[in-house]
């Protein structure tokens, strides 16, 4: 998303400031037959869902993308959306798909995540950020509108889900789940965010403080309930999900969310192993790609460069316990 | 020590390279009636042991400094040797008494440390370091050679230990000791300063690879006994605990040393509260002072200068249990 932008890449930690999301996207949707979407943005763009029409650009670095590759395998969408994943490592022309033979995307055939931005939009000013949906034949970007794109593979492309595949937006959950989302995506997901690229001790002391009493009220949230709304997996879990997985590996040192780890409270800690845990979700995530991307990328907080070798990550097999909950 | 001199500061990481302490000091040593010490360096300049004579300086903040200020309190030497208090930060001219009245250390009467050791030699080329003795009446440093600081104050000052004072230097356990301690100032005390200050992620994984080796090997240690040699506390405790002391405020985030915090290890974090709780010891640490020296003072770490909030130190207070070991 936009943290890994070239423009913020040049200055992730404003001198004196609080750090601020650029939260404006190409707001195109992709619905069933281009109608339009009962929720959320309407009067944008909108094309159609199709299967083999669109790739989804995503990196497993990044906790925004990694979010829409959990979606698409839980939804089972593998087959009709395919998948395209850039190296955890960037320099200012963007994300790159470094890890690809001779550096190109099998599918879109370029070096450059840009490329297909300014195939779209030449001369594109804003932040190149995964995870972005492309159009294979004309190779340009769809949408990089993050929260809608994982909304929309659940709402928008029912007909093409693998069979008792969860319903991750449903309906008579939708009040809380916007409520509890809005409160995690502030405080937590990019929360750790405003600690970590504070320009000032005092913004980064406002931003550990709201980031730790937002997880105090998750843990104890957590407590009587195996999931975060209801008594199923939504995708208000998965949100939360992509922050937690990168706790201790990232956010505890490199950005200074040091109350104490994720480990530290039994309740989070048990609920993020029961997602890890859970087929579609544990196998997306690569601790050395997310490592690697925050360490390598934020140069302006880790001029060394040096990627930490730790934490042990082995606990995130133990048995969690919690099935009793649900 | 030298982790904090004028010159390191101007650069701690040494890119392409290994950290490698400086280890020259001004050896001179204070013995009874200057006479020539049993252990450790003999062809050196002698100053006699005299109350009154000579001042402590040892900021709170440097763990060889605190080693000096425990040491100090345990065996009841306050009334005889005065203690200087550096402040935790400070720029490239050394140590400053900013925490006195002025700025000034109100026995000494100067504002840098420097001006003790230019007093002595004039155009002083090393670190101007932490723990330092200087002679009261002359302003000169008479030493700044830590482990025979600490050391000499165990062996050559006994006639003015407090009664009851341990003997921290025990001549049946010294062969111990001394292997003991060399793999702890090796793989721990410096084995932090090695993963923090690499200039290669070759070196780092080197450093932290034996830091925990050696913590291992401390825990197994600590599983059957209370103190790391013999029954008794001694001075090998003393030098283990200022880094303990200091892992999960600095050391786990800022020099990188994560595989787990030190509350992890349940034998070394019950060993380091039972020190701690230990009158003379706890009161000495001051996790402010210690957290501000090295994320303001290693701007090539931390260039933002922002101060972790955390972690959350209450539970160092938490009964320990070990009693029944000793």
């Amino acid at each position: 998303m936009a943290d890994q932008t070239a423009e913020e890449h040049r200055g992730y930690v404003q001198p004196g400031g609080e750090f601020n999301r650029d939260t404006h996207y190409i707001p195109d949707r992709i619905t069933k037959d281009a109608r339009t979407p009962e929720h959320g943005p309407q009067d944008v763009p909108l094309w159609p869902v199709e299967p083999g029409r669109y790739r989804l650009v995503a990196a497993k670095a990044c906790p925004w993308a990694n979010r829409a590759i959990i979606v698409r395998n839980l939804l089972g969408l593998e087959d009709v959306i395919s998948w395209g994943a850039p190296g955890p490592t960037h320099d200012e022309r963007s994300w790159t798909f470094d890890l690809d033979p001779d550096g190109k995307d099998p599918v879109l055939g370029i070096h450059f995540l840009k490329d297909a931005y300014e195939k779209r939009f030449p001369g594109y000013p804003r932040g190149i950020t995964v995870p972005a949906i492309v159009e294979v034949s004309s190779g340009k970007v769809v949408t990089n509108d993050f929260p809608w794109i994982t909304h929309d593979l659940s709402t928008e492309w029912r007909e093409f889900h693998r069979e008792g595949a969860p319903d991750l937006w449903p309906d008579d959950l939708r009040a809380e789940m916007d409520e509890v989302n809005d409160r995690v995506f502030r405080d937590v997901n990019n929360g750790v965010y405003r600690c970590g690229f504070a320009g000032t001790q005092r913004a980064y002391e406002r931003g550990y403080d709201r980031l730790f009493a937002a997880l105090d009220w998750l843990e104890d949230r957590l407590a009587t309930r195996r999931y975060l709304v209801g008594d199923r997996l939504t995708e208000s879990d998965i949100r939360l999900f992509t922050t937690l997985a990168r706790f201790d590996a990232v956010y505890h040192g490199h950005f200074k969310c040091n109350r104490q780890k994720l480990i530290e409270f039994p309740n989070l800690w048990a609920y993020a192993r029961d997602l890890y845990q859970t087929p579609g979700i544990g196998e997306t995530i690569d601790f050395d790609q997310i490592k690697a991307h925050y360490y390598v990328v934020h140069k302006d907080i880790n001029p060394t460069g040096i990627i930490p070798k730790g934490p042990d990550t082995s606990g995130w097999l133990e048995p969690h316990g919690r099935e009793s909950l649900g």
